[in-house]
């Protein structure tokens, strides 16, 4: 094995705070035609890490996303598949790992030249698919998700070397400010916050439901929050959210009857290809952190729904 | 014992609706000189179930009353008292109960003209304080509340026979979109929702902590959340928010950074003491539910703090 210099070490005995040196937006290396999004969209996403869309897909095809999504959360057989996670408390279907393979409509979502397209953009490389997902978070008793930035767990057990992945969810229900939305600390996709603790064996099957390792300490939060603010990204079903896989995020518990879902599909630059997990033991499973490589075709007329 | 209709019957072997027979702004018999309320105030929450003022209280006031917040909650004999409740998950101080007995700063503050003049204006008589305290919602971990009306345990635990009573909760941080803010939901004061279930005995000791028992059930809370929707409320420290003893209210969990706490005032109507549980084994302590009905005298000058 060579020696590989960690740029971003984290999972040790102590938290470190570590200066991004990657660029949020990538150049992108003779790209003549400007991408789909506008100058002042791409210095806002660079600013604060992210950027939110009200309108990315129809209401027709949130329609269809849903249904699909309802599809899979009924189907008993799916419910059973390692995929699968189910909320620790109410025993719901809370998430559906690798969506894009194991649905047509999801398959297409994601090579939709709305998505793709941005995130070759942002990325200044081709892409492919390093994870994608349908969260449900179930009204009345949906649980949270606790602060991290998606970049930690990446690199650390899956091996991603560079900050050069981005995330979009697109909402399928409102995101109303009392039903658990998604928060994110502008500008902390600019820090890298390497979180103290070892990495238990097969983390992701806990982290998944209740997130502890890779977590960051109570003072790393509140300064950054001090400093940065805190934004709840509220909007209809079909809005959309872009942000950087170093963005501080998370979300609250849901108690009121409006169930939140969203589709997250995470793109990774074709040029930042896992190496092995910079801190775990192993691998992650292929659904989690995928090791199909293959750039994104765009969609093809022929293959578009009538 | 005489036979007394329950008007609210509640914690029987299943779900019942009752529609409220009592005034949600008692009229004031001879009260000719106008309250601290306008008419317009007045309508407001008789038709929402709440209101909320943005300064209750003076920026130099909300520092004296965090202050000695602090100091209760540093207490270390008061964290043994029964009055203290204490976080399920984090050991943090979650409560600390009749303030209004423990502190001379809270016992002004009940009797403060802002404060007893309103309650005295929508209840229609002279009023005393039924139940005091500050609730702390810690950062980071801070669990929720879940919905419920407190008229509904005021009832079947405490005895109360008529909804002739009212909370103020005023801000000592600020409540913000993020950090677990109260959710009303508006119009959910004119309809009671009898809950299913027997009351465990004790069942205070539990359900400050997590409650269980007086909690409305998914279709109920659907359907008021359907018709009402669902309000977050925020504001700066200082701000207030007055609501009727039979909204349905709740919050959702705390991670960001910065504590929540408020001081929660329970005014009810000399005219409405309670008499034995409704629907309980025994009747909860003085503490939680005071057997002193006292009317409230005004503040004399010579208690102003300097």
């Amino acid at each position: 094995m060579t020696t590989l210099t960690d740029l971003y070490p984290s999972r040790g005995p102590t938290e470190t705070i570590t200066e991004r040196c990657d660029p949020v937006v990538w150049p992108s290396p003779g790209a003549s035609a400007p991408g789909p999004f506008s100058r002042t969209a791409l210095a806002s996403y660079e600013r604060d890490g992210f950027l939110s869309m009200d309108d990315l897909v129809t209401p027709p095809e949130v329609a269809a996303l849903k249904a699909e999504m309802q599809r899979m959360v009924d189907d008993s057989e799916l419910r059973e598949d390692e995929r699968t996670v189910i909320e620790p408390d109410s025993r719901e279907v809370r998430s559906i790992f690798e969506v894009h393979k194991l649905s047509g409509v999801f398959a297409d979502l994601v090579r939709d030249e709305r998505l793709a397209d941005r995130a070759r953009q942002v990325l200044g490389s081709e892409v492919y698919i390093h994870q994608s997902r349908v969260n449900i978070k179930p009204g009345f008793r949906g649980s949270g998700f606790y602060w991290h930035s998606d970049f930690e767990t990446w690199h650390t057990e899956d091996g991603l070397p560079r900050m050069r992945a981005l995330s979009v969810s697109i909402a399928l229900t409102d995101n109303h400010d009392t039903n658990g939305s998604l928060m994110i600390i502008p500008g902390s996709h600019r820090t890298f916050v390497g979180c103290a603790g070892a990495t238990p064996a097969d983390n992701y099957k806990t982290s998944l439901r209740v997130q502890e390792a890779g977590t960051p300490g109570d003072e790393a939060l509140a300064s950054m929050a001090e400093e940065h603010g805190i934004r709840l990204i509220t909007g209809p079903a079909g809005s959309a959210t872009w942000f950087d896989s170093n963005c501080l995020h998370g979300s609250g518990s849901n108690i009121t009857p409006f169930p939140r879902s969203n589709v997250f599909v995470v793109f990774n630059s074709v040029e930042n290809t896992p190496l092995e997990p910079f801190a775990a033991p192993a691998r992650c499973p292929g659904f989690i952190a995928s090791r199909d490589f293959t750039p994104l075709a765009g969609r093809t007329r022929d293959n578009r729904p009538a």
